[in-house]
């Protein structure tokens, strides 16, 4: 088991309850153009993280370089799906059974197990029924439909297409090498919760990845042109990526264009810029999801005016108990403002130098 | 608002995915003898913190000091509940309605809000029946059921008892100062999640508490007797204070006069050893439960042979994903190993010095 020196990354965000800091999240957080070059660098960004689904948009790039996105006319609903982390919901459901018939298969196919939707009203729906959750459920159940589709197009067996000796994985494995310039070491990896592959690579390569992504620079031309595609589904049917009320349907509605947003578990989200040319990616040391959705705003708002409105909510950060009392509140640390502060103060020099 | 100059808290648990360290959590931990003697402090055990529900059996000491437990003939699974973040089963629900009715009030007088129940089968019973959860299913319930009690018997006016100045919470902040022999700092106070004040105290003082607590040692006679009564009724219910399959319960139950041990929100834990004369206090930086409890059970194997057998489990750490694969493992860091081996050392050599 290999752990590196515990280099101490700074606190990003803090949580209070009344008037002091209850607890707190320390993380990661890089910028980068796409040539590499690190505008933002906060914390440790050369240490290998597991990016997990925050890079769900790249898996499903062989889905639409193949052909088989055109091939089976897949619509932005069936394409956004196939970059989702969703929350279950009719809408998604329907959108994975769709994608996975246009491909001539079905639900049994799909190998990420299950777990209850994250959907109260699906999760009700199941229970009325007497119903457990099955694969189709699971918040990857997407993902693997287009993985499905895109091995099938390929000739590829579409049995054990989630194992890391798969040509579709291998396939997907180079793609997330070459759009990130970093070398995947195989002794990097780990299974996800949906049992794919899972690489380690830097914050900072997979910055570099989103930047290259959101611009298309970088990109063979066809892999350019299937990033783009993949982005304006989402950006076209933003509720499919997670669902109603969570972190990257509102920013992909909001932001449409703007910013293309996607977290992943135990703490990362990556994001691209397309107009800026940049790309993000964080961790949270942690894992905790609320310290990377805060993080990220704060990042998304130094650079997008924009931000502010559609993230109001997540900037206030205020915190209610079960009567619904103002009981605490989330804030980005003095470490992460004096970073994004000097990094404006930069980018206005460099505007009026 | 408050923020410390950062200490660095050091890492007690690494979550592992595959062959790496995926997440950590960092915290600080305290095990203190009746004096007040740290027998062991790593990281920060001084800055003052939020207990949250690990102190709920302090909460409910007015109810048995106060001759409420005995006039109205409390059973053990009662009082165990009125200490319990509990599930909110059939189980404790029951204990609840009947702790409430023996002191002449319903369910009607919490004040602790609702959230929806962590047991499955009580979730799936409100869906079935088409209902939402109601504040009895809130964890805190019998917490606030042991108030409602303690104050009418007391003479005070059942309404408002959740509020910092009704006098059973002023009596609570009193029974909490003396027992971890600590002023309270009135700007130390937030609002828990069920809207009873939390006091922050560092966790060396509520690690003394839980010694002495455990001990009946440097306690007023009749405080001694009701925190054993108290500690007595979880160790003959222990599934009323959590519920099954929950690490209080497994502890209560397989440690039962050895270990009494409590969570709280935000990555809390204390525990009381009254064998060994010891209390345990730790908090979590970012407030995971999964670390606490992880950090508990390696603190509590170290003390206590017996615990390796009750709490294996925990110990062993796999972390399996949706389709049930072996993807990772939690275990404590070398800092905290260390720490525990120094610690069994100093014990060792006084033992044979």
């Amino acid at each position: 088991m290999m752990r590196e020196a515990a280099s101490s990354n700074p606190v990003l965000v803090d949580v209070f309850r009344g008037p002091r800091v209850e607890s707190c999240h320390r993380g990661a957080i890089a910028i980068s153009d796409i040539e590499g070059r690190l505008v933002l660098a906060l914390g440790d960004v050369t240490r290998p993280i597991y990016p997990r689904s925050a890079v769900k948009v790249l898996q499903a790039i062989p889905l639409v370089e193949s052909g088989a996105a055109d091939a089976l006319e897949l619509s932005a609903a069936e394409l956004a799906v196939a970059c989702a982390s969703h929350s279950g919901d009719r809408v998604h459901l329907d959108a994975v059974v769709s994608l996975l018939a246009k491909a001539g298969l079905d639900e049994s196919y799909l190998a990420c197990g299950a777990h209850w939707p994250a959907s109260e009203t699906m999760m009700r729906a199941l229970i009325m029924e007497g119903k457990r959750p099955r694969p189709i459920h699971n918040n990857c159940s997407g993902k693997h439909a287009g993985m499905l589709a895109a091995a099938v197009h390929l000739g590829f067996d579409p049995r054990a297409y989630e194992k890391p000796d798969h040509p579709l994985q291998a396939l997907i494995a180079r793609i997330l090498s070459k759009t990130c310039g970093v070398a995947l070491d195989p002794t990097h990896m780990g299974i996800d919760g949906c049992s794919l592959p899972t690489f380690a690579l830097p914050l900072g390569a997979l910055a570099r990845g989103f930047a290259r992504l959101g611009t298309g620079v970088g990109l063979l031309p066809e892999r350019a042109r299937a990033g783009q595609r993949l982005m304006e589904a989402c950006f076209a049917a933003p509720a499919l990526v997670a669902g109603e009320g969570r972190f990257d349907t509102i920013v992909l509605r909001g932001l449409s264009g703007a910013a293309f947003t996607k977290g992943g578990a135990e703490g990362v989200h990556c994001a691209a810029l397309p107009q800026l040319g940049l790309g993000i990616a964080l961790k949270v040391d942690d894992g905790a999801k609320r310290g990377a959705e805060r993080a990220l705003s704060e990042v998304l708002a130094a650079l997008l005016p924009k931000a502010w409105a559609v993230l109001t909510d997540e900037l206030e950060g205020e915190l209610q108990n079960w009567r619904g009392l103002l009981v605490g509140r989330m804030a980005a640390s003095e470490e992460l403002q004096g970073a994004l502060r000097d990094f404006a103060g930069r980018r206005d020099r460099a505007a009026t130098g």
